[in-house]
């Protein structure tokens, strides 16, 4: 039998359908355990619970251990509301963190406030966390950060500090017309065709305003041209991803910073090429820890001081 | 009991989830009925009988009585395929109509096609007839029409020609945002906000290419300003409208020709007014009947012929 774990800290990434925990020792990974009950699935006071089923064995009697928890788990639904801090500011200010009540004595959880903007309004729950994690690997950092994903960011940063950001509902849109709409009769659940996809981009390109007919033509272009169900799909991504890149093009100077999975942000590549832009990519998994690192010696120094 | 109905024909019109027939005599309705079972709902050998629950009755014995049918029933997954025509043409052209095969000796069963643009690829099924209708009353008419809907459709005409059309998701984009995605939250199922609305729409003729970040701002003002669920239930409709019309605009000259439900058109002539277009207003419903109308007589003459 191996020793009990002892984690000198704990990360927790705790969206609306998942919990993801990493016991950790420094910024090293020691353990890592996941649950389905994300923040839409609990009730108020489920959520101590949630987590202590994924790390109780990972708690020594006799101490408290530090949790620092991102995500929808500090939405209004959540375990205990981190009101959003309002840009420009930075990502992640350890007075804006709030604690969540818990009944364990091993626990001390802290949760990361989302950020704010007033107008046009706009929030984010997570994502500032991984653009935190990004600057502190990149101190002092001017430009363009695309978060693509459900709901994509694009965010304006001037010197570490968030000034302005705007989310597109692409992922969402995506699905909901791939899966719920009439073009599902004509769209592949998976498969691609990357040549379709820059179709898509380049004609969102130039006419972002046609999106709503441009989607109703995949189903025309199935019915007259029997364009094939995996190339409709990537013509589907291609077309909201370029309406996303023609709305935001003007605000960008100099290369796109992409964090995300790899297969989204290699889409994403080619249609920034698409546009005459440059696009560089990150591990978006790896920033989200690293953020949460960075708020774990932030608010530790700021409980020493 | 009154005397059998003994009709001159009888009109249909048989779209994706409904039939509604109507008992003919000449242009006047003697009567009429209507089932949920529309195309979607039937296997191709179940479409007579679902027309037989309707109007078995209103069929004499010892002479055929001639149907005339509009809309999906024509479609690939229909009782037979009516193929598109292709446009430019008028909208109705009684060499491309398509009899239906029946078993019952009493019935003659014609169905009208629909139209069908090559590039950009864009259907229409339905609403020829509608058009045609309106053409009954102005022969020779130039100009836009608009005809509001789950898909709604923009109409170039030229001298009682179609020229060019454009499909919009309005509708169905409405109704996946408001009721499935993570809009819903903060959305009414009914109510309206007039000003929250026009807000909509002028926001989507300044920024039409913003449309997919302006649909995430309703939930951020939501959560932020108390945006309230009527008003972003109409500020939805205004943005998806606006949008419409901002991509519309350049095409059009002179007044735009609504054929639609009444309160739909009302909402559709606001958001013209505020684009700088003038709008005015027809009976939808009555269309039908008057094109169902007109394809009977041209398909009679073309048979005496």
């Amino acid at each position: 039998m191996s020793a009990p774990l002892s984690p000198e800290w704990i990360a927790a990434d705790w969206g609306t359908t998942h919990l993801r925990v990493f016991a950790m020792e420094g910024s090293r990974v020691l353990a890592q355990a996941s649950s389905p009950k994300g923040m839409a699935s609990l009730a108020r006071d489920e959520f101590e619970g949630a987590l202590l089923e994924l790390i109780a064995d990972w708690l020594p009697v006799g101490r408290k251990t530090l949790v620092i928890a991102c995500g929808m788990v500090g939405s209004r639904q959540g375990w205990v509301e981190a009101p959003y801090a309002a840009v420009p500011c930075p990502p992640l200010q350890a007075s804006a963190m709030v604690e969540a009540p818990v009944s364990d004595p091993r626990l001390s959880v802290w949760i990361i406030p989302g950020l704010s903007q007033t107008m046009p309004a706009d929030v984010m729950r997570g994502e500032e966390t991984q653009i935190a994690g990004f600057l502190a690997g990149n101190p002092g950092f001017s430009g363009t950060l695309c978060l693509p994903g459900t709901h994509s960011k694009w965010v304006q940063i001037e010197r570490g500090t968030v000034t302005s950001f705007s989310t597109f509902m692409t992922g969402e849109l995506f699905a909901l017309l791939s899966k719920s709409s009439v073009l599902r009769h004509g769209m592949a659940d998976d498969g691609w065709d990357a040549a379709a996809f820059s179709g898509g981009v380049t004609a969102s390109l130039a006419r972002p305003d046609m999106l709503a007919a441009a989607f109703f033509s995949l189903r025309a272009e199935g019915l007259l041209h029997g364009l094939v169900a995996a190339s409709a799909r990537a013509r589907l991504s291609g077309l909201i991803i370029g309406a996303e890149i023609a709305a935001v093009r003007q605000d960008v100077s100099g290369d796109v910073t992409l964090i995300g999975a790899p297969a989204l942000s290699a889409h994403y590549l080619a249609a920034l090429k698409l546009a005459g832009l440059d696009g560089r990519t990150t591990a978006g998994e790896s920033l989200t820890l690293a953020g949460l690192g960075l708020a774990r010696r932030v608010l530790t120094e700021n409980q020493k001081g």
